[in-house]
């Protein structure tokens, strides 16, 4: 259980918690997001800026608390929510439950950070039996007021009624099918009639209580339903995801009705004021006439661009066509909205009979290539700063850029092409249900997931999923904004796919794939294609490369990669690495090549055979070795000696022993004896790291030698490398002390025999908290120390990384730990014992060199920590190396600002 | 390798280096062992007390470190030598290597702390093939000067030369057979020639050199081979055990010899001022007619007792009786030893033609009871202080106090009876050989070594046995001697027993034992039993009660038990133990009426079916607090709730399988399925401890309850108890403040079921690095902290238990860990942890109690540091709880007079 209730006991009631908004009058702003909600707090600076928003009210976050307190609201919000009420009746001239002229009005939450999809809305609240009639007649529009109340009842009894929202969809179904009738608007007055009292029959029959007449009741069991689903379980996963504190809360907002379903001359919409894809400037929006806000997002009719230009590529009508002049009052709008705001909006309008509503208006949600596009636009524009264009890219959006696309050489067969909802080229297998994608990526699965459409519920299946594929909905349905905000490859709407749930097939084309089958998304271009297509790395914009400019230019902490091949270094050479700072040795020992050599070193039962063996590998570590530094001339390159523990290397099954028995002459039950006694109970704390050294020396000496002898060759190839070579896994100052005089005697043993000297460097991984906590001994032997974060986490906090998925999701999901201590550092833990080693081994030594190279150095919330603590540099995956030279200019900006 | 050289490379020449003795000019005194060596000082001590001491001279100490420097000795060392040389020669009006009056002189090590058997020492020095014969006038007894020839040559070509010292002996074992003799006292001096002549040609042929005749090259050479022996694996071993540092070095000490063995007036002997088995004040050894010092102690001869008390025991003649002139005198010297060093002293002597000679004191080794004995018969004597003999009492040596005896109501067949050499009442398979012992030990065997003798090479074989037979040698051999040191059980010299070590068996009484067959040994008797005998708690002597009394004064520390079942918590009352400091809940579902409903509740399925196990285990468990809870009535006792993964608790074999899931009626391949996902890959780092109730919540509920409905009885019974709740493995604030609230519910729960009040506590474990380092905001929720060192010993070092057999030696012996950190608490690392937790946490909660539990609790240097760091008590094993007493003592009195 979510834990909102425990904060306080006694919670004290807000002097102000009813806030007012409308043309003339307006009690927020938008600077009080934290009191209003993001959404309220927008209605209110909308308000304030003079636009058409239709007035309300809204009830303030502080209110989430004290309804979970009590799981009630307190007694004194009701006469304040009353008397906004009447103000809004006395705006409209209307009267809420009036049967002459009703005042409907809709609920919907608000939280600080915009969740879209995660709170549920009411729309139309305030009908009855009776005020439907006023409705139709003040309206001169009896089946608009018909078809609002069915609306009405099938969202209320869904979302504060709690009733299985299908019985009411399948009543629909069924009475469209008895008219055959397609769409909901060829329904008539008479059918929704008849719909209405089936819904009421059925909503009487299914809760066990009549649906409500009362609109006083309807109104505060809205408003508690609001407030309830800040703790539903899509909305606790959807703010994991982007670690909102719960503490936050939600606002309420109650804002009179108006209507785009009034017809031809009414319509709804939702637009951008650039293209979020894409980010280019131009006005980009989807609109539905005679519709209701919901028809849009939900994707179940296929909406129409709003500009001329995008409609005439779709082959229909636009805004700008149907009703212009709504068109040209929008467009002023759009337009003062983005230079008040100085961001790209996403804004949400209603056409009542020619009459333009604005409804929202928030910053819009964007692809990272999109935000990089309009970040160096707005430079451009001089709407912003370079340093707010840094600050305005989350670094861990590039994430999606630097992925790979498929390879447009690759030979594939198109199976559909939908809508290019987020991009990035995916391969997986096709399942049909999100606990089926669950299970399947528990189970090591690449899979995409394929729905219709996707529902807030399925947020935990997409988050398990290479990518998704719809079949219905737009550019802005519930998979599209999701899937784009996740940096996940989506391809929606793409009608030319059939789904049948049932047996679990799609079918497009002809071809009939079946669960467990590959195929590929082109989320840039919308295609879908049979099987595996090949991808290729990612080629990166202009606006990127600037904006990394810019980044470059503002921070102080150095960014490498780890990088163990001659590939790993290109790549990372091309995402501006600046060195190496993980090179591990062991990956290399895995090749065909020498995994038998390894092996034979690894059974050797004396020194000689050991060495023999060893003997075989130094020609190709040396050969690693000299192909690395060479791609790194001009920069640093930390090499790590060996640190897994042996038995990482040796076969594990009957038949692979079977194998390595007769290629190396053993007998089985020899070989099978010697591979058990490596078994160890817990190998992350056993015989692996520099302890391998210390009781086989020789295996460290020939990997110096390697080292050496490489950097010697380029040295006479007139290159200047300076190795440093790196020692794992120190939990005392003796170990190192023993393990650099070593290697030091190697690396002299090697200048000596090639009559060649060139400078090299020794130092640590600091990865257990011993040596942490004795930095300042250990770093009488190192020239540096690399904080290995990944093991520092497991033994700091004795979490296995490979068994805390049982229960690390509980742990968060309590908020035991704020965050997964694997992606992000743990500060207070782990990160401590960080700052004590730094400052520690910089008493010593005061020009100690420090760095990171576990996976946090990719992780932006973590490389502010490890700016903020005074590192050298961070290494981290090529691929993320990008996302740490923004993160650290965030980290320099923020701290620049005293933010940090 | 030590590094005894590393420690500097450029040491400087001492001021002084060579400090004479004799009994009229004497330059050192018992205060400088540091420098002199135990041996050197307390020569030193006796001269200047007027004794008849052999004059001669010590090498320093600071010598050996530069003779490691260059594996040789400096220059400026020889003429400092030789210069005393003279002065001996001078003293003595003999020289040395002259032909017609011959000086000799032994060559022995002596280390700042004795180390009986573990340095090599050199009789008669300065023989050869003309000073034999000078020898042989001047002494008037050929014979013996040929005696002495041939035994300098088997000790020289052995120790410096490094010859294979059974060909001599072979030689010699041939010879007697020959000559049909028994003794070596037999051969004439013919045969002894003979011997001579064999022997030089056998040193020549094996060593490629001839037996040196220079004494010059003798003695140097001898001088390098003592240095050379404090790096033996056999010396470094006894260091490991005895934890004396590398650094401390060796001296040499170059006595001119006396003789024991030139006649029937001649003797040499050992002796102790008291009894070291029994501390009982009577003059108590053995001495050997016409013999050298070394027949005594090799046990080749069986020696006689001194006095004629004991002789009249053996049917044997004593000093008293044979020599009574000398006696008398040597009466007066141990007297006034004894009076002037305030200590029991181990002396050794020889008797020249009737003359009395001194040639060694020092302070005796003895059993921990004989200490006890001798501490509190001092204090009666005024001899020493009540605090002194607190501080004489090495708190490690109770151990053998504290175990059990044999049943003396217990059925036995008694096999053979020898010399009680060290006490103590063991069982175990036999085997033949250390290398054997050392093997089955790891195999989690028990085994009694069986030897004819045993020699330094078997210190490994001694520590991994139970106990030690041997058929010869006395009290005083080196089996007796170094088992005493170990506290380990032995019977020495059973010469009823006959041992083949081809066949592997042992004879006695007409029994053939093959190797594996158990026997059982009574230390305290000598006897030895066929099979198992079943053994008993130890009754404690008056002495022991004394002592413990003083250090209960003494002490402020308080010392409670780590006790799971009623019967743990019996003993560890019985042993003073002030509380129960943990008592691991997880034990009492091993039991076989129990384990079934354990495992049903760890298959479950659901929350109810693990509900419906943990109530069948609720009286179970009831019960057993209860019981514990009596026992400690007005003592404290804290309970961890469960801890271990819980895979630990389900069977892993195949038949262990199968038979459970017949017994709950599962299908065997879903019980695999679901063991196979308990798995875990690094099970201490895994899901156990706390994490286990935040995610079966259920399981602590239950364990709660048991706890709380226990006391509740009690306190009806109209007892008062205040339990301690422990939970386990907390990482975070978080997972305590969630456990506290369960616990603190279902307790009060309890309370107002049952309608009584009590109080208790809750607080944790602090057993993870991170919880040391937040310790400030764990103690916000913490009314105690107990250390659980032995897992911070593994996440702090990232060593695992369980699998650094593998390598701890290593790194022992190179010195990098100074101590098994298992076993003493390293300081540095994982005492710097616990030191800042308690600060820490003290910070937060001025009152909050602190202790430790993990098995360093029992290990006396790391209870010293527990004092320092200011814990509140210290729990351990029963039956360590005397020594935790002792030890606390001991660091109280030590910080008293500020030496810690």
């Amino acid at each position: 259980m979510q834990t909102l209730e425990n904060r306080s006991t006694s919670l004290k009631k807000p002097e102000k918690f009813v806030y007012f908004f409308s043309a003339d009058e307006t009690d927020g702003n938008a600077g009080m997001k934290d009191v209003l909600g993001g959404k309220g707090a927008n209605l209110a600076e909308m308000s304030n800026l003079g636009l058409p928003v239709p007035p309300g009210f809204t009830i303030s976050t502080e209110i989430c608390a004290h309804y979970y307190e009590n799981e009630q609201l307190p007694p004194w919000v009701k006469p304040e929510v009353e008397s906004a009420l009447r103000k809004v009746e006395t705006k409209l001239g209307k009267k809420f439950g009036d049967v002459a002229n009703p005042l409907l009005v809709s609920v919907r939450s608000g939280a600080r950070a915009s969740m879209p999809g995660m709170m549920d809305t009411i729309l139309n609240l305030g009908l009855n039996d009776q005020t439907v009639e006023g409705l139709a007649k003040s309206s001169q529009n009896p089946r608009f007021a018909w078809d609002s109340y069915r609306r009405f009842i099938q969202m209320y009894s869904d979302v504060v009624m709690g009733m299985n929202s299908s019985l009411l969809e399948v009543t629909l179904e069924d009475l469209k099918e008895a008219k055959g009738v397609h769409l909901d608007t060829d329904l008539s007055e008479a059918d929704l009639k008849e719909l209405v009292k089936k819904f009421k029959e059925l909503v009487s029959q299914m809760v066990g209580r009549p649906f409500p007449q009362d609109p006083n009741e309807q109104l505060w069991g809205a408003i508690s339903a609001v407030f309830k689903s800040w703790n539903t379980p899509r909305a606790i996963t959807y703010r994991e995801l982007h670690n909102i504190p719960v503490q936050w809360g939600t606002a309420v907002n109650i804002q009179s009705m108006v209507f785009g379903n009034m017809g031809d001359d009414s319509a709804t919409g939702v637009a951008f004021t650039r293209d979020p894809s894409t980010g280019e400037r131009y006005f980009y929006g989807e609109f539905l006439v005679n519709a209701q806000g919901e028809d849009v997002v939900a994707g179940i009719r296929t909406p129409q661009p709003i500009t001329s230009r995008e409609a005439k590529k779709a082959g229909t009508k636009s805004l700008e066509d149907v009703l212009p002049q709504a068109y040209d009052q929008l467009v002023k709008i759009y337009q003062k909205l983005e230079t008040y705001f100085r961001d790209m909006q996403d804004i949400e309008f209603t056409i009542e009979r020619g009459r333009l509503w604005m409804l929202q208006t928030r910053t819009g949600k964007r692809t990272a290539s999109a935000a990089l596009q309009i970040a160096i636009d707005m430079i451009d524009e001089k709407l912003i700063s370079e340093e707010e264009a840094v600050l305005r890219i989350d670094p861990a959006s590039l994430d999606q850029l630097l992925h790979p696309t498929l390879d447009p050489k690759a030979q594939k067969t198109q199976l559909a092409r939908g809508l290019p909802a987020s991009p990035g080229g995916v391969c997986g297998q096709i399942v049909f249900s999100s606990e089926e994608a669950i299970e399947w990526k528990e189970q090591g699965k690449k899979v995409i997931l394929v729905r219709v459409e996707t529902s807030p519920e399925d947020i935990g299946g997409m988050i398990a999923s290479q990518g998704i594929l719809t079949t219905r909905g737009g550019m802005t349905s519930h998979a599209a904004v999701v899937a784009r905000g996740m940096g996940k490859c989506c391809v929606a709407g793409c009608s030319e796919v059939e789904i049948d749930y049932k047996s679990e097939t799609l079918r497009a084309k002809g071809y009939v794939l079946k669960k467990g089958d590959l195929i590929t998304l082109d989320g840039g271009v919308g295609d879908v294609y049979l099987g595996e297509v090949k991808t290729i790395d990612p080629v990166l914009s202009g606006a990127f490369d600037r904006i990394m400019k810019v980044a470059d230019r503002a921070r102080t902490l150095k960014v490498r990669a780890n990088a163990d091949t001659p590939k790993d270094a290109q790549v990372s050479r091309q995402f501006g690495a600046e060195g190496i700072g993980l090179c591990r040795t062991e990956h290399m020992f895995f090749g065909a090549d020498r995994i038998d050599a390894v092996r034979e070193m690894i059974l050797a039962d004396s020194l000689a055979e050991r060495e023999r063996a060893l003997a075989k590998l130094l020609p190709m570590q040396r050969s690693d070795f000299y192909e690395i530094f060479k791609i790194m001339i001009g920069f640093p390159v930390t090499i790590r000696l060996l640190d897994p523990p042996l038995h990482e290397f040796v076969p594990h099954t009957e038949n692979e022993m079977k194998d390595l028995a007769q290629r190396i002459g053993w007998d089985l039950d020899r070989l099978r004896m010697k591979l058990k006694s490596l078994h160890e109970f817990n190998p992350m704390l056993g015989h692996r790291g520099c302890r391998l050294a210390i009781t086989y020396p020789e295996i460290y000496r020939m990997q110096v030698r390697a080292i050496a002898e490489a950097v010697a060759q380029l040295t006479k190839e007139g290159q200047t490398i300076s190795p440093e070579i790196m020692i794992p896994l120190i939990a005392t100052d003796r170990e190192l002390e023993i393990l650099r005089d070593l290697a030091k005697l190697e690396v002299e043993r090697v200048q000596k025999e090639k009559a060649i000297r060139f400078t090299y460097t020794i130092g640590t991984m600091i990865e257990l908290p011993r040596a942490a906590v004795t930095a300042d001994k250990v770093a009488i032997h190192a020239d540096f120390f690399s904080f290995g974060t990944n093991d520092l986490t497991q033994t700091t906090l004795g979490l296995s990384r490979d068994d805390s998925s049982r229960f690390l999701g509980t742990y968060v999901s309590q908020g035991i730990l704020a965050r997964d201590p694997f992606v992000t550092i743990d500060q207070e833990g782990v990160g401590s014992l960080v700052k004590m080693a730094v400052d520690l081994g910089r008493r010593t030594r005061p020009d100690l060199k420090t760095g990171v190279c576990g996976e946090h150095g990719g992780d932006p919330d973590s490389v502010v920590f490890f700016h903020g603590v005074g590192l050298d540099y961070v290494s981290c995956s090529p691929y993320r190396v990008p996302i740490a030279r923004l993160a650290a200019a965030r980290a320099a900006l923020l701290a620049r600002k005293g933010q940090h």
